[in-house]
């Protein structure tokens, strides 16, 4: 017997007929023994309606009000997943973030969990209840509504099975686990059956979006086992989706890398015949940081007759705004002889724990992308990743060379 | 300065453009100074969606976890409404039933209040803050969430107006209070300044359906000035509404009558050569109470020859079964003559505290229907109410002779 917190997102529960779906999956798990806690977020498209009627009333709602009406998309559906367990003859009680109590800050829209009072959910568990948890929400010291933010049920989840202390948290999700690389630009991509939270935490930074990065940090340091798995697999198919987990697989031969992660929605900017001095950098990004404008790799080489070239990359739909001020407020005040730019680029990344005890990963890649003809722009590397960046076109032949060059195709031995 | 409850229904906030009138009518109260803690309902249709999606999900919804679902209703309105006045710049918070808190017994979906915590809402109200609180909604001694039954942001409004011993509890509603009849049956139908309690709790079991009743007993237990006003008039433009006092009016001539009430709604069943014996009265509405079915008037004459004759009146959707009841169960049982029922009569009533000290108001009564050729069929009289049973034919000709014989179309003295 085991104590399991399941998530379940807003598609797994976006209709009655998916939230009987759920119920039943669950019931499953129940009838083998184990003690259940259940997060769910609100239906598919119920926190968009909400915002949408808030913005009706107020163009710039109060963030204490906002989360007083947002936080009621997920009370419907603990309800109703409450109401649906009990048809089938399971015990099952509904628990608001108020109600459990999740206590978070008091930063509206986007708290933070500061702890959980697990004492009701235990004693409910020790009744042999399914305890429906609503994801997404907490209350502050004042008794406050408040919201984690988007995808924040991931995050509950895990909070949950850290203060529980589960033997596992399940996050149901529509694909059924973590693949090697996007199955649609190489289609021998394969399911992981486990990976790292290091890797993971890569994986979904470069733009793997499985599973919301804070609740991956917050299992990591809690270490809390997490799994990935499909809510819409039919009963006696479902497979055992992805594991994270603390400790690499010691148990068989490690992979050197576990995935190609990529992300075509970067653009590039360079500062051409910046002085070489201290503090050049920060005079760069400052006016980038005040305008709220993230920066994602940044590179600087060594420099030449006292003069370097500084780049870095931005979201997207970003660069024009990011473009503008280089030009306008960066390069007159720094002297630099000219701004380049490129919003035609995608960065591809090979990420694997790996390659720390595995020499040469990095020649390999680059010898690979060159056979192809492929041009690398920019190389930034960290302990179990290293990211280039290349033109838009190649993403899905880099992608494509890389997951086969590193036997991603083929299963492990 | 006074201190000023004020329930909005879910007409009066039954869209955004409704919630933003709403918050510019608290807003000119609260510029004459006032204190305001403002109730408010789910947006009209808001709540019957959430009961038609609980059964989708199960057809015979678990009570408690139904709470918890409908009372997502008022949460939503209370947020949208505080997020309307802030846009006004008047401070305002929002509460839920279980924010206040409103403490309830635990029987879910038509709780009872036991007590509300006043402290939180008090020092709002000192640092110059409208304060909302969701109707409806409570939460009982183990922190579940409950609702109060249809209509009960009425009680709400009218407990909350008790215990902060407010000087006023200003309902808001689509009418702009209480008449001496239907204005849709007598086109002279006018507004009552004031009416008591007692009076308002006959008029509204009798059909008009301004208050809810059980809100009316509240009011006049705790002695709260209830006012019942219209959301809909124009700024410049309201009127003052009717009052709901304790205290007849000793100001001015008392009027006999303050209104004529009706009820179309009803059935007539008869037993027939019932014997004249003890217990006969619960041999006969014993059956009939435990098929859930309530019955509202009940006459027996005296009788003759051994024998009496015994008449009820229930719902008129209730009458084939309260029949059936009758036939099969009662006659044999006790050995009656006959049944014989009329499901096609009304119930007309005079309404008034002035008849306690005017006699010959029921014979003036009589007089009048008789004049028109009106039959009664039954009478029950009660310390200020005469009601008769009529043919319904003949409801609007009742109700239009009654009104013009008391008076009732003309300006009191």
């Amino acid at each position: 017997m085991a104590l399991i917190v399941q998530k379940y997102g807003g598609t797994s529960v976006g209709s009655p007929e998916r939230i009987r779906d759920v119920a039943r999956r669950i019931k499953r798990w129940k009838m083998q023994g184990h003690q259940l806690v259940v997060v769910v977020s609100a239906m598919s498209g119920e926190t968009n309606r909400l915002i949408a009627l808030a913005k009706e009333v107020s163009p710039n709602p109060h963030p204490r009000e906002l989360d007083v009406m947002v936080s009621t998309g997920e009370q419907v559906t603990i309800a109703l997943l409450a109401m649906a367990l009990q048809d089938l003859g399971i015990k099952a009680k509904s628990y608001t973030g108020g109600q459990v109590k999740v206590l978070t800050d008091s930063t509206f829209t986007k708290a933070r969990i500061l702890s959980i009072d697990e004492h009701n959910i235990r004693s409910d568990l020790e009744d042999d209840t399914v305890v429906i948890v609503a994801g997404f929400q907490g209350v502050d010291e004042q008794g406050n509504i408040t919201t984690l933010g988007r995808g924040g049920s991931d995050t509950s989840a895990v909070a949950l099975a850290a203060a529980l202390k589960a033997d596992e948290c399940q996050i149901y999700t529509d694909v059924d686990g973590v693949y090697t690389t996007d199955p649609r630009v190489v289609p021998e991509a394969r399911k992981l059956d486990r990976i790292t939270f290091e890797e993971m935490l890569e994986m979904a930074s470069l733009g793997s979006k499985v599973l919301q990065i804070r609740s991956v940090e917050f299992a990591g340091k809690y270490k809390v086992k997490l799994r990935v798995l499909s809510s819409f697999e039919e009963e006696g198919k479902e497979t055992s989706g992805t594991l994270i987990t603390v400790e690499e697989d010691t148990t068989m031969e490690q992979p050197i890398i576990s995935g190609i992660a990529f992300n075509r929605d970067e653009a590039k900017l360079t500062v051409l015949g910046v002085p070489d001095r201290p503090g050049i950098a920060s005079q760069i990004l400052g006016p980038i940081s005040e305008a709220n404008i993230d920066v994602d790799m940044i590179i600087q080489n060594v420099g030449h007759d006292g003069t370097t070239d500084f780049s870095f990359t931005v979201n997207r739909g970003e660069y024009a705004r990011a473009l503008k001020i280089l030009e306008e407020q960066v390069k007159p005040h720094i002297g630099a002889r000219a701004i380049e730019g490129d919003n035609k680029i995608c960065k591809v990344s090979a990420v694997g724990v790996g390659m720390r005890s595995h020499p040469g990963v990095a020649s390999k890649m680059f010898r690979v992308l060159a056979e192809e003809g492929i041009n690398i722009q920019m190389i930034s590397t960290s302990e179990i990743k290293i990211s280039v960046v290349v033109d838009e076109k190649y993403l899905e032949l880099a992608v494509r060379v890389l997951h086969q060059a590193f036997g991603l195709d083929k299963a492990p031995a």
